[in-house]
């Protein structure tokens, strides 16, 4: 947020995002805050009586409440504290800035078709029959290969690559370092040197979708590696050849998904998660971090662990690493007693 | 693939890729398909029954097959079905489009050399002393450091950054988003700061060297990190300083390899695979997925497992986590009868 | 190191790096190399016995010993060799090519302040309000958003990524690929849907600091995600938002801090770890290669081990692991001895 800004009255914010006023409507707000932050001029949201306590114990500026929580600080009161929250967000928020049109340092081949409402930023390139949709917003650096699709109001990052043949659904966000569409990793071993299987399918991406930060989603080797419409994937994870994703999952940073793997509709996986080569896993499994299988997953619910368990029983035997030791030791006393016992 | 190609006839394809043809020569063919997938205009390969029975349950048009299995649908016998239909993948793809020359608005250095048949894409960046040999192809937004020398026919993809003194091999890939010759992580704490270690050396791959997308490979700090002729490294995987590895390997996706680690010829990793630093690795390795060790291994075969270990040993370990709880359990329970048996 | 430099006489060196000459001054270097190089103008250094007895077996050209230490090669005698050789090594060293000034096709927006002093490279983009302070440099492509602020004597290596509101602190060095204030991972599922958490913060990097290639700070939610004075980052790491780490740290390559996780000064983490979200790690920590913790970590030491242990236990742990399916049957083994006994 810069700094600086008016912000907003508490009775603005009404208006803006909701709620009824609780006290001052005339409260000067300038930004929303974290629980917890000392900042007279910030809003921040409580959803229990904890978060209640530790934003009274700050001279934090408004609150925003659920019905059954009072406050003597000038308060903003919405059934679902954290979505008023979320809409201060986004009003606090502002987009990186790019003018609409073409800029003139752009590349844009004569058989591409950029929509007059989409945004191409300095120094992008857009290869022939590359099609970007109404009001899509590529921003500097971006590589638009030969064939791709940007979506309606797609958002494509500084430096993000698309090779070629790759589909972006509309609203979609594609954040820097992302690359769509490079070869997958396939070769043959001839016995002396490891041939290349050329990689001549696509990826396609659903509405809505969201690539963190230098992630890498393969093309497939024949038809398409896809992710599903509304799924959320965070920075540094790699998306192998042919892999089908379902639609609003969650996918945490610097996990792996092997080749050929399905994942059904729902799939939320924790930070360095992996799953092994042609594995199906069924929609609504939620991975904990740090969590692997190389096997079929059929019954939806939640695991963790490597290989990954139901998650009472992966952290049972998570929490059992550090016994191990002492359960050796414990066996090798058993082994001396029972051998006592045994000469008796 | 584009849609709307005109694709092969089947004999086309015959003369192109090898096989005899069975069945009519006049069929249509635009794609190679998976098995399993139904498309009349597509071709597959069957190296089994299994195959075989997979893809005549579809209306897929046709087939390669190997001596030995036949079909009522039209085919292609080949020796090697999947090198047969390697070869139609390649006919089936293209590559990203590149004007050969260097391009109006790439920055090439005077002093660097550029082989007239070499392409340099819009707005890369060539620095000095820098040689682009015979038939290379560097993509818009690369950026070729002071020193580097580009072999013939290598591809570098949009966005990658060679720092300095990187060399790359005759007909190497190297995918988007990669880094080559960054600074490789020295320092030395003096007791209240940690005082960087100047990295002066270079990183040479060998001829035919693949690397995924948004892989790093640091640069040494005296000397050269090395990666031998042949080896294909996929997406997101990091080479520290003074790694070498050998000629032919294979390594999976966000594997990293510390510093000043060797590792011999045709090793293979999965993903998720680890190598401590300053550890020695001998030729015909192989490490399974999420495999790590910081130990040298001087038996060639295969490894799973953290440590690594015998593949079948790595397995029977690594199975053996789930059953921990159980195993306590187990222990608690013969605690308690031996306990009673002393007592009688 | 660039061949054919005239390097120096190892009296210049010692007039540069400091330390007495012992043998000829004359003697001609031209490069640092690693003991065990047979390399006649290369010199190296030596801490022990044991690298003195590698160096004299080689043809190396001199060494640079401690005090107790003695060679019949020329030497260069220094309290800390290994400082010395740092010295050598930044004789050796040189940056990338880059000019003062602005580059005409750099694309820096009138309402930014570039300090005259400041190089910005080949096709950089400035947005409006960033603030580039003296003698910073800004390779080719690099894009500097919106309201960023980098820090006197920084250097942004070609292609490193910041959004908007990131300041980079003086004399840091951020690598190529770096993404700086992507959007934090934050979403909202409403039942059918993830609702997209705007993520209005920003990203601060204290003086000195130094992140690896294609490492991702994500911008907080509010407030700012910060990374203190000297921490050093190696390539691939991924930094979640709101994570807070203290001073003078050094985080080993494809780590993933979590979100809303504060480290303490001092960190020292290896490869492949993980600090889970929400969690409080204190000052002088030191975790192994791919440990990990869920669990705030209150004592300073060395941890080891997936979940973190103190490191003695943690690595008593591991190498248990190998050792399961031996347990598992001395186990078995028990329990048949315990039932015959109790059936005497």
């Amino acid at each position: 947020m810069a700094d600086g800004t008016i912000g907003w009255t508490l009775g603005d914010l009404a208006a803006l995002v909701g709620g009824e006023v609780e006290g001052d409507p005339g409260t000067r707000i300038r930004r929303p805050v974290s629980a917890g932050v000392d900042d007279p001029e910030g809003i921040t949201f409580c959803e229990s009586a904890d978060y209640l306590a530790k934003a009274e114990a700050t001279s934090v500026g408004a609150l925003i409440l659920p019905p059954g929580l009072s406050s003597s600080k000038p308060a903003l009161r919405h059934p679902v504290p954290r979505l008023a929250f979320a809409k201060v967000l986004a009003l606090a928020d502002r987009a990186l800035p790019i003018e609409a049109g073409i800029h003139p340092t752009a590349i844009v081949d004569p058989a591409a078709q950029v929509d007059p409402s989409a945004c191409v930023g300095a120094y992008a390139v857009v290869e022939r029959s590359a099609v970007v949709e109404a009001g899509a917003r590529i921003y500097p650096f971006c590589y638009i290969g030969d064939g791709c699709r940007i979506g309606a109001k797609a958002t494509l990052y500084p430096h993000a690559v698309l090779y070629k043949d790759v589909s972006v659904g509309p609203g979609s966000i594609i954040h820097s370092g992302v690359v769509l569409g490079a070869d997958g990793f396939g070769f043959m071993w001839d016995g002396q040197r490891r041939f290349k299987i050329p990689q001549a399918g696509s990826v396609e991406l659903g509405a809505g979708v969201e690539l963190g930060a230098n992630t890498t989603v393969d093309r497939a080797t024949t038809g398409t590696t896809t992710i599903g419409a509304g799924t959320k994937i965070d920075n540094l994870v790699q998306i192998a050849h042919n892999v089908t994703i379902g639609e609003h999952g969650a996918i945490a940073s610097q996990t792996g998904i092997a080749g050929s793997s399905t994942l059904g509709d729902r799939i939320v996986m924790g930070g360095q998660s992996a799953v092994g080569d042609h594995v199906t896993i069924t929609a609504d499994v939620t991975f904990g971090g740090h969590t692997g299988s190389a096997k079929d997953i059929s019954e939806p619910g939640a695991y963790f662990g490597m290989p990954a368990q139901p998650v009472g029983d992966g952290l049972r035997s998570y929490m059992m690493v550090p016994k191990l030791p002492d359960l050796a030791r414990r066996i090798r006393e058993l082994e001396k007693k029972v051998k006592e016992l045994e000469s008796q």
